[in-house]
């Protein structure tokens, strides 16, 4: 493609509204332009980006043995009566519409209703089974305050798929071939990611996986062990019991500590290791009015974990201060386990084997030193309630934890009769007799991808597109090719090669632009490989090379340029 | 693909709702699944389908140097306010709602407003024109009856390109380029079609040209001569003054003609060819209550031509009964020109040159015969304003005119600057001056084309598809094979020699289902070519071909399989 023929609409500015890069960067390198509040075109550009993950998506699922059909981006409510979805889907995020008709409509968010219907009438024999149907697709979340651009929009495009089983082990192994093919997905994409356990969330069912691409501006957190055999969701990443040790016990002491209401200030007025420290939440109980909740003082509570606690109430709730308060007598800041017999008391596994700690004496003002669970605070249960943190034990048992941040781009489910259940989506089976069919859906955010991708992968000039995914892989830019007929003939000749061996090539032949001004948009879209071709080094029958990644130049001889960037690109030649 | 591992979803009942045969035939093949009124799901089988003729048409947008693009579904109101379409666009079809907070939106039925916005930002000198931008994408329009299946349908997905200029010239270049690349389209698609001039209708703008696929199920009637030079829409094509002649005039005569109130009851009372009658209809007039439109009695009235008659009211408006005879003193059926003052008299071209002709005499159950214009109304005007029929003079002088029904498929316009004018969409010119865009636009209904397609080749046993278009282009069907390991192997061996040749084929692999009935599906979906692999006719080494569009069969020498296809295809080996 000859950019004198192709729209490339970068700006300046930042837009005032675009808060993270992946955002400010696809504004900026005109790949996406904003029509309205979480809803973008996709320029020219941007569409080259989108096709390319589309096409690595198709191709996998394809290879799989996944069944592409396109389902209608309108869905008739009486649908999502059935599945008991119609009011309580995400809060308002659904879209609804009526038609001239006045029928009620929505704009979908997914698709479980339809591809249910379309199974129930379509799949009559388990000998039709397993199935796996996707499609590549426009869909609408409503989102009250869309952010982050194209990571969080509310118009989107989504593959989903939605497989149908006649026994949870055919289940199981589709879902396990979904896995494989998602890992294979981000892999061609040449994306660093993490495959890991999650909780399945408002659509229910069984077991689910979450593919995460890993980038520091995400907003999940993943633990996974660095031989990469562990890796889940922080939510859900189990905290081992560290192995107890036989400290003498020391003599139980209550120390002023005036004013000191939080942990790093007690930490640090009484001189203490903050791993000799514990520290008390209180929450609301289920049979119970209290519940503590007790932590090492440099731990985090879990909410998920703490939320599954029969002793503690759901959604979990911190207790009013004036509640605990009238129970126990004094502020938040100085509650401990010690003498706290108004309330449950549940102790996080790490907490629960300190000895000789420091905790709050349930009296404002006054901790107690010296504290021992068994001879000081016999009545207490022992659970995992804490996130795990970096250098944890994996819990597979293969070396510790690393923990980074991720952006879910994928997440596979199995849902097991949750929507063919009450839209009875059956099948006759071996005898004849009607059986409600098992399902797995499986989500991958295409539009997503592409903020992921950028967010994992940019540097202060811009981005730094994976070879795969690049708008166009090599960009030739001539250095005043209107004074230089040497110049022209050579880039024109070299953009005609490469084309030829199959690479795709910006020929940057627009003559109003400086050098400069190229060199810098060129570095702001992020192709990875950029030759310029120009009077002085052509002197000895080179161009200059430069990789996007490391921004690393070297003259390279006319006659290896196509060699060496197929080689580059892994091609064969 | 084997049939074993694709979804074939034929029915063999004919929906109840489906009035007309690409509709029938889409469903009972498995094409499309009816979601609700005027929605439908694509089945694999109608996947594969929609997207060859969807590749088509980027590969010709492609080649003409339009650059794809991909818009939003949703758009804001406030942009349709801009244009002045918000309420005005075409009654109701414009599918309205409101996001969560309370913002108008529409579901697009066209991008005009999105692309005007984008290009008022995007374009901003004139170097940058001209630019043609498409995208491929769903759309809605609510009608209030959805008929006809993807002719018609409420959610469909249309090629929309939209093109900017800098002068009049520029537009005119470019719309004649996408005449050239729709011409294209259409061919490359095997299809029979004609581009006619067309009316603008609400979409205004100063030319256009629709493209119509033939078919006898067509809503539109299209005129042509036989050489191609010359195709209109009936509603344009103009209708030639015949020669006048000289007969001598007869004495006016009035004939009692009780009861005889049509034309055709005239005639075969009197006993006279209806080339011999006129008709006489009253509408309402734009400066007097009424006006005369005098037609040749075989001949019909065109009402957009009338309608563009200074004389009369907009829209054309049928005069009531109770003022007719009011005005004129008798009922509509014995209206005539002859004696006829209370109103302007506009005489069709082809009647305005009849001598001694029969018409109503203004009296109810009475008519003149042998009436003459100069003679006995001699103020009239003359004009075009009725339908051409088969056999009327070419407009262009180029033989005869023949009329055939045509379904229509796409349609290019001349907008001007009915966009860019009030959303000001402006570009520094030459002198840094802002002018004012030219634009026009180009749609072709890629979903629509899947139905124009069928109405145009089927038989009595289903759809017969182009091999350009077909969801395959050739089908292998075993005998027996789970009796036959011969039968089992050359199938096998022919589908594996096709696929490696480029063909794409279906092994119909169902153990399950007779030949019969396979040979029946075959026929209803439509391959192009069928090759049956028996026992019987593996003894001499042959398998037996069956070409689609003829049903004509033929034993083939197994060794020959793949060339002789590669050769019915078109495809160099």
């Amino acid at each position: 493609m000859k950019a004198s023929q192709f729209s490339i609409s970068t700006i300046k500015e930042t837009p005032s509204d675009a808060e993270i890069v992946s955002h400010q960067l696809l504004i900026k390198g005109g790949f996406i332009k904003k029509l309205a509040s979480g809803i973008y075109s996709w320029m020219p550009m941007g569409l080259r980006v989108l096709r390319k993950i589309e096409q690595i998506v198709r191709d996998e699922m394809d290879r799989s043995g996944a069944q592409e059909l396109l389902m209608p981006v309108s869905q008739p409510g009486e649908l999502w009566e059935e599945s008991g979805r119609w009011q309580l889907y995400d809060e308002g995020l659904l879209l609804k519409f009526k038609d001239r008709h006045d029928r009620d409509f929505c704009f979908g968010p997914t698709h479980e209703e339809v591809i249910t219907d379309i199974a129930r009438t379509e799949l009559r024999s388990h000998k039709q089974l397993p199935v796996n149907y996707y499609q590549i697709q426009t869909k609408f979340r409503d989102e009250t305050r869309p952010r982050f651009g194209v990571l969080r929009a509310r118009e989107f495009i989504m593959k989903d798929a939605y497989s149908f089983h006649n026994s949870l082990d055919c289940l199981q192994s589709t879902f396990e071939q979904m896995h494989a093919t998602y890992t294979q997905i981000l892999t061609r994409m040449q994306l660093e990611f993490r495959a890991v356990d999650a909780d399945s969330g408002s659509i229910g069912g069984s077991g689910s996986i979450e593919f995460h691409v890993l980038a520091d501006s995400g907003e999940d957190l993943i633990a996974f062990s660095a031989d990469g055999s562990y890796a889940a969701n922080i939510e859900l990443a189990e905290a081992l019991a560290p192995e107890a040790n036989d400290t003498p016990m020391k003599a139980l002491t209550k120390v002023e500590t005036p004013n000191q209401k939080t942990i790093s200030a007690v930490v640090s007025f009484l001189d203490v290791p903050v791993e000799t420290t514990i520290k008390t939440l209180i929450v609301e109980g289920s049979q119970t009015p209290l519940v503590a909740l007790v932590l090492r003082g440099d731990h985090t509570l879990n909410t998920l974990k703490a939320e599954k606690l029969p002793e503690v109430r759901q959604p979990l709730t911190l207790a009013a201060e004036a509640d605990i308060q009238s129970t126990i007598g004094c502020a938040p800041g100085s509650i401990g386990p010690a003498g706290l017999n108004n309330c449950p008391i549940v102790v996080d596994r790490s907490a629960g084997v300190l000895y000789n700690f420091v905790c709050g004496a349930n009296e404002d003002g006054f901790h107690f030193t010296n504290v021992n669970w068994h001879r000081d605070t016999p009545d207490i249960v022992i659970a995992d309630i804490r996130n795990v943190v970096s250098g944890d034990p994996s819990p597979n048992g293969n070396g510790a934890l690393d923990i980074r941040k991720g952006i879910e781009v994928g997440h596979i489910f199995q849902l097991g009769n949750k929507y063919s259940a009450p839209m009875k989506a059956t099948v006759l089976d071996a005898e004849g007799k009607a059986q409600t069919m098992v399902m797995g859906c499986y989500g991958i955010g295409v539009s997503r991808l592409v903020g992921a991708a950028i967010e994992q992968n940019h540097d202060d000039k811009g981005i730094v597109w994976p070879a795969s995914i690049a708008p166009f892989q090599v960009v030739v830019i001539p250095i005043n090719a209107h004074k230089s007929p040497n110049v022209e003939r050579v880039s024109l000749e070299l953009y005609e090669q490469l084309e030829a061996a199959g690479i795709e090539v910006l020929l940057d032949d627009r003559e109003q632009l400086r050098p400069g001004v190229k060199f810098a948009e060129a570095e702001l879209i992020g192709y990875p490989h950029r030759i310029v071709v120009g009077d002085r080094t052509l002197a000895n029958n080179e161009v200059e090379y430069t990789e996007r990644r490391t921004l690393e130049g070297a003259n390279w001889p006319i006659s290896e340029v196509t060699t060496r960037l197929l080689s580059a690109l892994g091609k064969a030649q």
